[in-house]
């Protein structure tokens, strides 16, 4: 399967996927709020391309989960995604978002985790792990461990943790956090994961490591997040250019 | 299966869950370059869990790819990732990378890519598809979208379309790239992306829309990459308080 080259592919297969692309895009922009996907003919004519073509597409967009058809009435758009901005970082707001502690617990610090933070091998860490939801349904499911008085003062009674989680941070600490390096990939759902956020196994997954620095270069977090290929994208601005005006901090650099 | 807590969790798979992200956090560090992993005894002395824990994490890891075990000889790691700055807005550089140009061909804009850059619908552009390998190895599938102008300079001899896009973008525009708003999703490899990025059907992979400005304000590119989650993981450094010194341009704003 190696290597394969446009040859391999069939013509309409390489449409339909174009058009798929353009197809999910507006679903994710929410240009059909009604939930009803124009009709096939409508499709066709609109990109210029046949019937099949847009049937192929539309299979594919279905496939994804993303529409349902209706034999005989139509394509209904079956799941939106909750777009999450991905520049600056904060928590997800508003909307019926909230996280639910599962765990939390001192635990000595493996080497990777203490060399992360800065702790020694064997040092007491607080593990957290949190389930961020969308009212009732499951978006992400965190794993990350924080310094031992930092982990502390997010114990003390009063402390929310339901809420905005770098407001949060930032409370405890009294401090500002000065941003994040995140390492982003894409797996599958397996094991507890897919129990925990609700999925099927070998689900779509957005898996972020992240370590949180504050503003005097100290890693207050580190962990892994996954998040629900179906349900969450991750929007952010790049420059290409300014690296002077948005510099990594040396703890993270690298 | 919706809004299982841990008491529907298996103590164990917990354990075995957080071992291996911790585990395979350190297989992308590079930190076995030898590609052996330690002892399943090591491992489990060294987290301070049972061997049946450390089985179940290296289970995991199997099932993902990321590492083989040959019985009574140990555990492998068998797949690297490239990691991508995606920070700063560049190509994949050196390393054996190179891009190869799939489709370079005018099409009439839709309603979706015309509103993108800016043109009206029915109006000539570039429909540009390239695929990103790792000397024989697919990393990614790009299908974007240029105006006419930027793609008949793209078009021009002497353009190479298989280094550094960005680069090559700003030859051929004579001006800068300001920055990238992109959308990052996980989604599943299906149709013939499978059979062009070398991978099985419902494979997971980054789905990246991206919308590429130059300092004008002017989008110069639009379009969609599908990066493959076995081979492929995004960097990145966010800020937390930094929305003044690193401005995200009007024309992809909100």
């Amino acid at each position: 399967m190696r290597n394969a080259s446009f040859s391999a592919v069939n013509r309409r297969a390489i449409s339909a996927r174009r058009l798929r692309d353009l197809l999910r895009a507006e679903i994710l922009r929410n240009d059909h709020p009604q939930g009803t996907m124009p009709s096939e003919t409508e499709l066709a004519a609109r990109h210029g391309v046949s019937r099949n073509t847009v049937r192929e597409a539309l299979a594919l967009l279905r496939r994804e989960g993303l529409v349902d058809r209706v034999q005989g009435v139509g394509t209904f758009v079956v799941r939106h995604k909750t777009p999450h901005q991905f520049d600056q970082v904060q928590s997800w707001r508003g909307g019926g978002v909230h996280h639910e502690v599962l765990a939390m617990e001192p635990v000595p610090a493996g080497a990777l985790v203490a060399a992360a933070l800065g702790a020694e091998e064997g040092d007491p860490v607080l593990l957290l792990e949190r389930r961020t939801m969308l009212e009732a349904t499951p978006l992400a499911l965190w794993t990350t461990y924080l310094p031992e008085d930092v982990g502390q003062r997010l114990q003390e009674p009063g402390v929310d943790l339901s809420g905005d989680f770098y407001d949060m941070l930032e409370g405890a600490l009294g401090t500002h956090v000065a941003g994040v390096q995140s390492t982003t990939e894409a797996v599958l759902s397996d094991g507890d994961v897919a129990l925990l956020l609700g999925v099927p196994e070998s689900w779509p997954l957005l898996l972020v490591e992240r370590t949180v620095v504050d503003v005097s270069g100290r890693v207050v977090e580190f962990g892994f997040g996954r998040l629900r290929g179906d349900r969450v994208s991750l929007k952010s601005w790049r420059g290409r250019r300014e690296t002077r005006s948005c510099p990594v901090p040396r703890a993270v650099a690298g």
